[in-house]
């Protein structure tokens, strides 16, 4: 079911509140008591995790952006798990945020407080108590819903039993801060942003987002992914070169798959997402810091005894298998059972979305049997006489 | 001594034509007949490749690029060799570009006819002709300049003794050609563009020709150097923070030093160079095919017969070093005497002008003994019979 709840007043970690919360969520599945499963979507997700086939949905603006994981039968068992997914306060999917109208019946625009994973985490637990929901068997989230599901260990560590952190790190690195602010700097520089106020007659900063997005696109696909899907052939000639402006010179050069690709996709997303969403989502995402009030990431993990699952890939540049292996040895500090998972892919971080036959397995074993799971392997080599996880390789152990 | 010619009448590879292609270079040394050595300017680099000292210099816009590499005493060492290095046309210190002037005295702007590699080549060559230069000892490049030098043993194979690609490649790959493609962009949306035609009263597109430039420098930066450089360190209190428009929510968070850098380095950058040129070189850069015209990269050198240098480094995903592996393979395939240098770095695509202690000895030794240079090490595991490249390794061998 897809629904909207006001959750009342609520303040920001930032200090500010809002009279009125909304949160736009879907459930699937039923709930018995101990079968809630909890997904965070990534950063321009939405509540719409499955059901592809659903008509007239309210969050059909998003597609359905797990449905090979989630659903009857799948990875994520549907049929099994009560599964709840939120759209995050601070997006443009029906909860509050930038485009949502204020008390004054205008938007909010960028008098919307600033958004934090926290206040994500916090927002959820609220939603989880309107639904009677006290305890979570597993959270699972990818990306930023990662650091999302993350943060649900590290600030409800006895409502969760499993965390499932996909593709996702306890902080970015500076690579991937520049390349945000980046973004960012395109979507402010937009003419049309209009300091955050477009909501009116005029264009939105449609290019500004799009540039943004296109940043997002290189950042979430790989070299050789980039290089096999494109290479550098042209586009054919009714590829569309029109999303942007050009240099005269560009007449005399091919316009190529790869920008093809980009201006399509930066333009679509420009019709779907706001961009000042965009702007508080990915400043939720910059300054997210696992080990944010604690001594350090093992130390925010310690209060947590379930158990965890870390999956990352080979090609992801976004979140590397490096801080994935972080991740997991905070974890192992503490001595939570987990595992880190990885899956050879040059997918890039779009991995984690687009190879539902990697992932699929060792979460849903993970979901059942925990680090037990016959799918889910490790990179640290365990003693014979450990009770479990018994498939392992040792990519980091050299 | 730095200088500009007017070589008149010029057809660029795009067919149309400029009545009269002025270029601005720089000697240093003297020429003695067989001891010229050309080095091709990277993509915003200029004709100034040494000589910090000197004032009063009209190319001083950009600092001397590889004064560490060139000079007396240095590795390409000016009291033996003619080293001349000219502004490529389409650029903005000298030669004729879009900045420059047109017949009707006005800025050319995008009426500027588009450039290419090859346009670049065959300018060097007219001016070397004035020069009385007939043949080059070695031409020496890094990135799109060693496109350039590259392009030197395709055009001129029996002109050229040695040639020295750096940090190079023989085409881009998809991922950079996305991420130039986005730069332009940035630029083209940029509303004080207006088209290219923005040298009247009006202020330059600068924040675009800044966020063009941030992304190139996430580009010649690498992943670990940015984590050693910046990590997610707030920027001191007097970091300025007003090179663009905030978005509000910012108040909330930090102001990084990655920000800080790129914002600093925008701004500075779009100081000293021309957004047309911006556009009109990468489109150059982009283009670039060693094996246009030809059935593969290995056919397009297949008339040099000289000796080839490519010096490839670890931390460098702009030019890779498989791609630098590729190159090498390909003048390995006509026979050519050669070696791929990988130098062991994290400084990523700027290791080539930030780590001279490393580039300077092969490059040096190259220049005087070719491939059987003391400090040249090649990636292929030679015969003991081989009676050149003593120094080894193979990391492409296995």
């Amino acid at each position: 079911m897809s629904d909207t709840v006001s959750l009342g007043e609520f303040e920001f970690d930032c200090g500010e509140s809002i009279p009125d919360l909304t949160v736009a969520y879907e459930t699937y599945g039923e709930f018995t008591g101990d079968n809630a499963v909890l997904v965070c979507h990534a950063l321009t997700g939405s509540q719409h995790v499955a059901g592809r086939r659903r008509r007239g949905d309210t969050a059909g603006q998003a597609a359905a952006w797990w449905d090979d994981i989630v659903g009857p039968g799948k990875a994520v068992d549907t049929n099994d798990y009560f599964v709840v997914c939120a759209n995050v306060p601070g997006s443009c999917y029906g909860s509050s945020g930038p485009p949502s109208e204020g008390p004054d019946g205008e938007p909010w625009g960028t008098r919307f407080p600033a958004v934090t994973v926290g206040d994500w985490t916090r927002a959820q637990r609220l939603l989880l108590d309107e639904l009677g929901v006290p305890n979570l068997h597993a959270v699972v989230g990818g990306s930023v819903g990662g650091m999302n599901a993350l943060d649900w260990a590290k600030r409800h560590p006895d409502h969760v039993d499993r965390v499932l952190a996909v593709a996702t790190g306890a902080r970015l690195d500076a690579q991937c801060l520049a390349i945000e602010s980046i973004a960012r700097r395109a979507i402010t520089t937009d003419p049309d942003w209009q300091g955050g106020d477009y909501y009116g007659d005029g264009p939105d900063p449609v290019q500004g987002l799009a540039l943004a997005r296109q940043l997002g696109h290189v950042m979430y696909l790989s070299k050789s992914s980039m290089a096999k899907k494109f290479g550098r052939r042209s586009a054919g000639m009714d590829a569309a070169r029109d999303a942007f402006e050009l240099d005269p010179a560009a007449g005399f050069f091919p316009y190529r798959e790869v920008e093809s690709y980009l201006d399509y996709n930066g333009e679509r997303f420009a019709e779907r997402f706001d961009a000042n969403a965009y702007l508080y989502l990915t400043r939720a995402m910059d300054s997210y810091d696992l080990a944010g009030g604690y001594e350090s990431d093992s130390d925010a993990l310690a209060a947590f005894d379930g158990e965890a699952l870390v999956v990352s890939f080979t090609g992801d540049w976004h979140f590397t298998t490096e801080q994935g292996e972080e991740l997991a040895e905070a974890f192992r500090a503490t001595g939570t059972r987990s595992a880190h998972h990885v899956v050879e892919s040059d997918h890039g971080h779009d991995a984690f979305l687009v190879e539902p036959e990697h992932v699929g397995p060792p979460l849903g074993d993970f979901l059942d049997s925990g680090v037990r799971g016959h799918a889910v392997s490790d990179t640290v080599e365990r003693d014979e006489g450990d009770d479990f996880a018994p498939v392992h390789t040792s990519l980091f152990s050299s």
